[in-house]
């Protein structure tokens, strides 16, 4: 945009992703430029205030406290939204669109919940709106998902892209550490926030599925659609026993189209050990994306962090670059606006295999009183592994494994085996994947 | 091109890969052609006896035996090479950008000897020549290498990119299997071919490396260029030791750039056993790279096959449809030609840790004349193992990690410890990863 193939940039925000934005843009210019085959000039860099000291040198005149200086100036042909969260983020992407500004973010509020709206908006005014690193910081997925994997068709996501819960339960898994004591260490090595809960609760994994799934199946998935459990019910028990069955517990963020409908849902799962998404230990993100003539692809890496995020932020800003530096605008990319909507399936009509752990009384028949509860809701037992009972409580530990069964059939089972006088607790049940 | 939206292709070759992409060609015309923004018609396809009965069925008057019918023609405007090998496909594809035709194409062989040249050539033609396919079949590389990564300074690649061979190393280290029975497994299996040296020896892997590492750093990297050790000599003690030690040994392609050099080699490595590279098993491919924004990402998927190669190809297919279907092409994505022109460092040169097992005597003082060989050249003992003793043989095994060395002070090394006459074998020496 402008004269002498200059392309000027509008920063919002200056927080962790922002400076590393930033800092990109100005150390590595010469390389940029050559890549977006345009000098990318950062015009103005919006912050909450101008005076505060920080880490990343400015030109002055450069920081404003004004948005209207970057949404309405004619010299920026690109708004980055780094400000995160969905007020007033969501506002200042709408204003540039409509003002016909490509618009760059990182925001999965934002995308997840208007994502689909913002992308017939930039279609109408004749831009584009990128997000890649809203999903997965710097992994790509987004513009693989959109290019490389164009023939596909997609038919499952299975994504570990929260790193803290990924790093709490690889600490339970590894060390036999109980969801406390892991939290807290997440905490104390800064990859848990001092609030935990839209981490742990799946909240935050909801969103950025929400948000794969639009683009996977190009049809709209609202994180309100999708089925969420975080990982706080996890016990020591359910590790051991994992682990004797051959399994890892992963929070997998799951999507699948089938027939005439979309699954998703975000809960701990028990897949087996073997898979490579059992292997991907710590904070590291790692997304399995199925296609009908790719098979299984993986993409692993860091899932957050200030230039792993900027690495996708200026990668859609090149994009953005590239398709304006022309004479006309790139016609949209085919499959950025979404087009089908495919209904979301409820939890309630999920066909999966089931872990149950229970505490149960020690005394003859119990096991055919819980199996009678099953088999009457056509759930089939496959495995059942019975641990010595404790002679002080008179009570011992049971854990069933079923074949495939419908989530409606088995939560009925569960509430009529609470009311078992023999069943001293539900202790727990996960899902199984894979 | 063409009137109506209408893109002619020309495909050359109907063997595996041809008759997947077909296939796809053919079942998915109304997706594509969505994604494509045209209609992709398959105008022509070059066979070498058209009367040969083929699973895939063709309209009658589609094959052809003449290359010409394709190379020549005003209706094709893309032509896609899948006869593979170096010739005739080479001077095909130069023909095709001669004629301003762009090209597809799944050629290893061409693309690892005339990559730079052939993209000089599209250049110079405004045309594009796109090779996805030719490294890790249907896993996206070229393109997250190109644009999603595109703001990265890429430090290093390694890879696992000949399945052939990852499928031997698997079943020799988890079954204890030797080479020659893995390999047979392999052939009886379908994964290697009669005549498996391609595979073993490395050179696949180093052909593949060559166009990831010309790509990754916008340097020349001939195939010629690329150290290449195989896999045939790896015996069973070396995975026990490797085990013992906690790594796993793994056929890996690497390329790095440092100070004003490229280092690009294919050999067997000892990398931790808790990488995940390490846990790569079976037949999958998984390249992983390094950027200094982005760190540690890492692409997997199947690295071969009819339908994930077909993918590949497919999505270079649609995006040169969506360059050339407006009024003027797009203009080349900067970085698809090479510009710098990095030495290639000698094998000589590599600075590595080092993995040594040895046949030595049975006596007093051995262990002492071998650290002063090794400590003459300044290479240092990290760790030894040594075995039990053959009482008939009055020979033990000895295995030896050395700190990082020059390769070409640890080759003089060996050479001088060969002479020993305490030193009945060197069996093996490994370099160490990670």
């Amino acid at each position: 945009m402008g004269i002498d193939n200059r392309i000027g940039i509008g920063l919002m925000g200056l927080g962790v992703v922002g400076s590393g934005v930033a800092k990109a843009l100005l150390e590595k210019a010469g390389q940029l430029t050559k890549q977006a085959g345009g000098t990318l000039v950062l015009e103005k860099v919006l912050v909450a205030d101008i005076d505060k000291h920080r880490p990343v040198q400015m030109a002055p005149g450069l920081l404003t406290q004004d948005p209207r200086r970057i949404l309405d100036s004619p010299n920026i042909g690109i708004v980055v939204e780094l400000i995160g969260g969905e007020d007033p983020a969501a506002a200042y992407i709408e204003s540039a669109l409509k003002n016909g500004k490509h618009v760059v973010t990182a925001n999965k509020d934002v995308m997840a919940k208007f994502g689909p709206e913002l992308l017939q908006l930039a279609d109408q005014n004749g831009v584009e709106i990128l997000y890649e690193a809203s999903v997965g910081g710097g992994i790509p997925l987004l513009l693989p998902l959109k290019q490389s994997l164009a023939a596909n068709d997609i038919s499952s996501i299975r994504a570990i892209i929260n790193g803290t819960t990924n790093y709490i339960l690889t600490k339970m898994s590894q060390d036999g550490l109980s969801f406390h004591i892991a939290l807290r260490e997440a905490q104390e090595e800064g990859y848990a926030e001092a609030d935990p809960a839209k981490d742990v609760e799946g909240l935050d994994a909801a969103y950025k599925l929400a948000i794969l799934a639009t683009s996977a199946f190009q049809s709209t998935v609202r994180p309100s659609d999708i089925y969420c459990q975080g990982i706080t019910r996890l016990g020591e028990a359910d590790f051991l026993h994992a682990r004797e069955l051959g399994y890892e517990i992963k929070l997998l963020a799951i999507a699948k189209k089938t027939e005439g409908a979309i699954e998703a849902r975000v809960h701990p799962v028990l897949i087996p050990a073997d898979y490579l998404l059992a292997k991907v230990t710590g904070v590291f993100n790692a997304i399995q994306i199925e296609g009908d003539l790719v098979g299984q692809v993986l993409f692993y890496g860091k899932g957050a962090g200030s230039l792993p995020t900027a690495s996708a932020v200026v990668a859609d800003i090149i994009a953005v670059a590239r398709s304006i530096r022309g004479p006309r605008p790139e016609p949209m990319p085919a499959g950025t606006v979404v087009q089908d909507m495919v209904p979301v399936k409820p939890i309630f009509d999920l066909v999966s295999p089931y872990y149950l752990r229970m505490n149960i009384a020690d005394q003859p028949g119990v096991l055919a009183q819980i199996a009678h509860v099953l088999g009457d809701r056509s759930i089939s037992i496959a495995s059942v592994i019975q641990k010595r009972a404790d002679p002080v409580t008179h009570s011992a530990e049971i854990v069933i494994m079923t074949h495939p069964a419908r989530e409606q059939f088995m939560d009925d089972a569960l509430a009529e085996m609470a009311k078992l006088s023999v069943v001293r607790e539900i202790c727990n049940f996960i899902r199984v994947e894979g």
